[in-house]
């Protein structure tokens, strides 16, 4: 069995390792931390897991013990995983960090984004962007894994087909996102609450979004140039579930476009790429990892549309955080992975 | 007291006269039809109008008791008006029409999109597009008034500043719009069901949706010139609003955009220019005759990106419709219709 | 026009009371005080105010200004009631306290249930529990108005008719009583997150809840006895509303107990005994001052199933209040408070 | 491999079966049957089954072809498995019911609610009900399984440990229902439209739902003796989960009610007894094939609380169906259902 630690598991990335770890036929988690819950066994904290993680634990993070596991999981704020990684790598330890701490290349614009300077420059060289549908190949083996965030996976997989095919223009690109109010974390915050999200509809971060530097790392190496990108989320009432509405334009109408996203995610095993004429929805992924795809030309203009769905928490968070691990380890990458979305 | 008459009150645009009429001064509604539901006490079937319309039952259409009210509003789906309206203007009545019969200027355009010959292109000449803000002056004595539909009023209000103003290039606009499932209608569908709406997100008629058309009248109109537009709704687990994100090009960075719609709307009752920075929600509208709007230009770049909320049941439909009631019978346009919104 | 006064208005009733005074005819907020807002215009903090108090702002709670006010309410959390009212009450104006401090008689069966000694017992023979239906002399000209909680108006509105008659049984009364999320505030809790909250269920308080000892209480009052209830909340994924469902047993199968609630009700311009038979929705009085009941016996047992809706916001709590402001200051009772409910 | 068929499987039940049984490592779905969808890949109606059921389509259903299947399940509205059960179990195929069909032990009794003649009174002496907790000996072998009812599961596991100890007044028992509106099925109903439920509660069928019969039987049996019950359901906004708040009398204070219950559910997979003061979030059991249980006695009175959450399409339907299966083939209990709840 693959020993796992997680280092602060009492939010909604932390709960769905757990729910989506419990049925992976490898993997045992030994250990999972929480300054503020020491003590409080998962179970208490989330009903869900009662009959699974019976024995399990909130504790003190203690680099040793995380040491000892093959695989540490960070659900944890930004920062954290930059004050911790080299110590716990220098153990043999492989890490899998969900957040933004290792995800954008260029310390500077980390720096830039997130409002402090960047705690581990030194490791961004070895640092592997874990997206798999485009760094398969270096995520095997890898020590250090940044997972990709929830708008980026869904809008980097929306795009890259008309990148790489060098399609698309690259100045005017838009992602128009909705994302359910899990997106915004388990914070208690006001613009979270039940009477101020639901039966309401609104975009907010227009004016810039930390989602944003990545997405355009991405797209851009994709490209192979410059974007320019638009980037505006939306808080939708739901829980989960992101549905990223995005514009190309594709002047080159000799393409099939149908044809071009089929055969690049023809052997990926979490990105379907529906029929023409499609519209998928979020709910067809709820609990799933799974990105499905739909591309659209309306009326036939130089405009291209393409729709992209995910469940924020799994393909955008802890699901391709284990598909990074399945991969990295040798696993089979569908391992614990398998399982269809709950509908309705 | 006005003498209101309503053709096909069953559904959610009917009840929605009915609760705004009920406390509207100068209002009393007469005739409420339905041929399925005749009998039925309106009471009985809305229990929220209980203690305000006691005495009011459906009726099977007549066109000689419709004939004997001042004004008549048509809540029902398309091809009704048409076959009545003719008839009904002869008797001296004023008919609000809330369908689409009237809204497109051009009857093959109406043919070709609803998939019928247009009933009665006669009268085409007459009807007045009841968008206030831009055609105020002809709604005043107006005979026919075709109430714009709910995306087409959002997306309108949110561009014709721009496309006015000669800033927006007019090509590539694109209107990204997230709309509550009751713009669906009452009708059984499953597609409207709760447990296939709620807790998801989607895309809907991205091939070509019906209000396309007259949304792109209403732009040609405001711009002076044909508009190419990209329009794409999306379905929102929500039941009222309608939030518009739409994307225009203005190359030109020397106008003051917040400025800008707030002089255009500088005198308009019930559209509300938030402050620079702004993102509505919808559930600031809800049950209200409000849009509201706001005007962003994300990292300086040269796409701009207007926010523009409405209730689609509102400002979307029954309350623009008692507006332009107000407007055509010379009464206070704001009459019934100030009310703040129901927030939470 | 009434001079009115907010103390403590950043929270859900607050919020409220300034929808509800916006189209009263005789009202005007002069004050509206928050110590962690002072300086915000209400209309920034709650933009569906927006266009309705342009010019009022939140300031600090100022003795002298409420003092000239002619009625000042407090939605403010319990205690704070207790510290100002003598002071206020010295000034000549009235008050109407929409918390739990002058709700209960008993100054220590106060203080046992929040957990600290009552700080104004010296009131508490002035103070008049503002259940209209049932005290409606004493409220005309009161100065000092505990206006009831939310689930005790619920409860008491769908028993008392059968205690006064003295009908039920009063040693195994229940009310199982499902909530609305808003009643539980607008503060930053984890437990009213969205993600916490909608598509699920659940029971709280069954140990013991507040509004118990005021529900007790009014029901002893109209049985003239003790009475043993059981009380269970829920909360629901909804905004608004409150769904009693309450059990009492009533042996004798002679009285017609829809005319007996027809007519205990015959004239309460606020509570609505629905026809026999019918299940009352909490959407029909959603944003409505109005209490909606139905009463059953299913199977001619003799349990007696009464069902109670109200808005949580609305009857139970801003809309009550006002009414007794209208009633103790001569006003017409259903002044600002006769528009129909918002559905769908 | 388990050879399985299901009988119309386009609602609710049926895609949830399918849901379940795709990741159930003995089973194999060979036929799924519907006249309305007949030649329509369950893929393409159900698109959370892409990648798991490419090759499967409904067909007409056609009796030697179910019966070679192992197990059939009907999934079908009532008087389907009546008129097809005897023919195919002559076949030697196991049918699991999953309508009411076959749940009640008197024909005449079901006559009376369903409105028509039983159709299949000679097997009801063969039938067994599905109630593993209950029945467990029973199932093991049987050839045609009546699978309970949802609100029947939920309350019944909530008090059959009391009237099985003799310790609750049998004349006086409540159970206040509150089901999501998956419960109502996957038809074409106004009633069931997201903007008639959404953000509202609702009793129904107060005065006798087809409910109550089945769970008079099973609470009948468990106390050994008549049992008078007042039953009340209510529409709750969400889409699946139903909560049971039970009410009996328990005059005897010597029993510890909290070891009662553990105890007699201890070795039970499928029923969790949670701590003392627990009170069961429907969530925590989300596409889990659990029922969460707790026990209260409020204020120490007569009157004991039981509060019951399951899933109403998994241990209420879906996934007690696939627990009947496992235990009448011998299999592990738990097969295919050790998944965790979808929480948040």
């Amino acid at each position: 069995m693959i020993k796992i630690g997680i280092v602060g598991g009492t939010g909604y990335t932390g709960v769905e390792l757990l729910r989506l770890l419990a049925t992976h036929p490898e993997a045992h988690v030994e250990i999972i931390t929480s300054r503020s819950e020491e003590g409080v066994r998962v179970a208490d904290m989330y009903p869900n897991l009662r009959g699974h993680y019976d024995d399990l634990a909130f504790s003190v993070p203690d680099t040793a013990a995380l040491g000892r596991c093959d695989v540490v999981f960070f659900a944890t704020p930004h920062g954290v995983a930059h004050a911790l990684a080299a110590e716990l790598l220098a153990t043999g330890t492989r890490i899998i960090d969900l957040s933004a701490d290792f995800r954008l290349r260029d310390a500077d614009v980390w720096a830039k984004w997130y409002g402090q300077p960047h705690g581990a420059p030194e490791l961004l060289g070895e640092a592997v962007y874990g997206l798999p549908e485009v760094n398969r190949e270096a995520i095997r083996g890898a020590r250090l894994i940044a997972v990709p965030g929830c708008y980026p996976t869904s809008v980097q997989l929306g795009l890259i087909p008309l990148l790489e095919a060098g399609l698309a223009r690259t100045d005017n690109l838009i992602a128009d996102c909705k994302s359910g109010v899990s997106g915004a974390g388990r914070g208690a915050k006001v613009s979270s609450l039940f009477g101020e999200t639901t039966e309401s509809m609104k975009a907010y971060g227009v004016a810039g979004h930390r989602h944003l530097p990545e997405i355009s790392q991405g797209l851009q190496r994709a490209a192979g140039a410059e974007v320019g990108l638009t980037f505006v989320p939306h808080l939708t009432p739901m829980i989960r579930g992101i549905h990223s509405t995005l514009y190309a334009q594709v002047p080159d109408h000799s393409v099939d476009l149908q044809k071009l996203f089929a055969e690049r995610y023809a052997n990926e095993p979490f990105v379907d790429v529906m029929p023409a004429g499609s519209h998928p929805e979020t709910r067809s992924v709820r609990g799933a990892n799974v990105c499905r795809l739909a591309v659209h030309r309306p009326q036939g203009g130089d405009l291209v549309v393409v729709l992209s769905v995910i469940d924020n928490l799994v393909k955008g968070a802890s699901g391709q955080a284990i598909q990074n691990m399945n991969i990295a380890l040798g696993l089979d990458e569908r391992m614990g992975l398998a399982h269809p979305a709950l509908m309705p």
